[in-house]
């Protein structure tokens, strides 16, 4: 059985599965591991690692639009390195500082792949699901999407490189293209208004199809409105690849921005209320509509986490 | 580095670090990853899985004397075998069921070894510290102890013994005994009276240092008071071994017992309020004494997660 269709099996298990996060009473909470042959390319300092790790359960509660209250990680590796714990502990911290989240440490583990548990805990009185969605709403993400694969891109190209090469500006930049804002105070700013709400960490288009499901809607998304991230031009820019920078954005996930419907009505009102960019990418649809991409079909393509 | 030297390390770190659960605001929250070379000996069913490595976050929460809220789970393996998933899945419901905690799932991730990593969340007003025990007090500890070491023999042993035997009675038990009962409801009504509290999960010699160090106190312990666990007895009774139960039940740890100081004149008001025996081991007593059993001194000798 793949990952998808164990999740599967368990959404119909447990009840509180099949948002980005659990709701019980009013705390919201999630859980991620990452490993590094799947999630940690070459290259990825501890600090990076320890703040996307922790920031991915953030963004999880972000999609709730709860606030954050706080994180915890179990760091599991072969070996304990002083340097490396500490860095962790700083990108863990750093990232939970953003969002006004406690970072309260968590475990060790021995263990043969450097591996990370982290979970996150935010409180709502009123969690925004995936399901929700009407007809006319406007779909909204915030921040740029493919600063992940971007990164992803640069880690490989540094990796291929001559290893003795001093520049590692290469590994830097896919450092800080690894690192993001979990979009809390984004995340409750829409919370009074999105109809439906959810993480891009699948992918934009996987992400639209999960919607559509939970909210039993279809979306008409405009390509031109999407917002591409800026890092994905210049690697198209600069060397000869086949990837299309707009195709990658809308597949690729693991960018951890918030795709959420509202009525049009609120769109000024959480665009004053956030310093993040919310654009507006298209509408809801009926569900015999399907979900298009400038009038054409969106399949349900997009990053499965580690597999 | 090794594990203790790390978690020290973090301890200088992590202001929250240092108790069983960390504490944020009203919250306690904890977690803890296990994974089948060190935690899961060969024959433990993944319900026995489930229920032991929730139930470990449990007991946590149950340590700091907080009412358990919710646990989550992170589930990596090889692969995602259904009847394994499920059976995993019912474990970790069930003994949040018995603590009246809500299992909310969590994540699944593709990993070379079976790892779990699991989150509880509780609620208290006024946690109960490692820190606070006072000369004079006294020393308990809920329910009996060896269990888990009585479990890792049973294991042992079937693992060594024919495997065409249809006689799998061994494993039954060890995978029983292998699942215990999160204290959550002794921990709560421990709360108002103990002046301090943790759980025996690296034994009970390594917790009584734990606690000293905190509570900058000594203890006498008397051996004949310490609750050891039948089935030690038992296996010892059975075939030939050098282990002794008691040295057994002090060092070995992974029992998630409570280890509580309190002031003698509220130890009946305890007991009529738990359904689980607690027995009065010794007293706190001034730091200069140190820790002795029976007057001797007890090294800090215990059982390491993890390595």
């Amino acid at each position: 059985m793949d990952e998808r269709a164990a999740l599967s099996l368990l959404e119909g298990e447990l009840e509180a599965a099949g948002d980005d996060a659990a709701v019980v009473d009013d705390l919201v909470i999630t859980t991620d591991m990452l490993h590094e042959r799947t999630d940690f390319p070459t290259g990825t300092t501890r600090y990076t690692a320890g703040w996307r790790a922790v920031g991915a359960s953030l963004s999880d509660v972000a999609a709730m639009g709860a606030d954050a209250t706080a994180a915890v990680a179990a760091y599991a590796a072969p070996e304990f390195d002083r340097d490396e714990l500490l860095a962790f502990v700083r990108g863990a911290r750093d990232v939970c500082n953003r969002v006004d989240a406690a970072y309260v440490g968590g475990d060790l583990d021995g263990h043969s792949e450097f591996t990370v548990s982290t979970t996150a805990v935010g409180r709502s009185d009123d969690p925004v699901r995936r399901s929700g969605a009407e007809p006319g709403d406007l779909l909204c993400v915030t921040g740029t999407l493919g600063r992940s694969a971007a990164g992803l891109e640069l880690f490989g190209r540094s990796a291929r490189e001559d290893s003795a090469s001093d520049d590692d500006s290469g590994v830097e930049r896919a450092n800080d293209l690894f690192r993001f804002e979990p979009r809390v105070a984004a995340g409750a700013a829409l919370a009074p208004h999105a109809t439906a709400m959810m993480d891009s960490s699948d992918g934009l288009a996987r992400s639209l199809h999960q919607l559509a499901e939970a909210s039993d809607c279809g979306f008409a998304v405009d390509s031109e409105a999407v917002p591409v991230a800026e890092a994905l031009f210049e690697l198209a820019d600069g060397e000869g690849t086949d990837a299309d920078p707009l195709e990658r954005a809308i597949a690729f996930g693991e960018d951890f921005e918030l795709v959420a419907t509202l009525p049009e009505s609120a769109l000024e009102t959480v665009r004053a209320a956030i310093d993040v960019d919310l654009s507006v990418i298209g509408s809801v649809t009926e569900p015999v509509e399907g979900i298009t991409l400038d009038g054409e079909k969106l399949p349900d393509r997009g990053y499965t986490h580690g597999t």
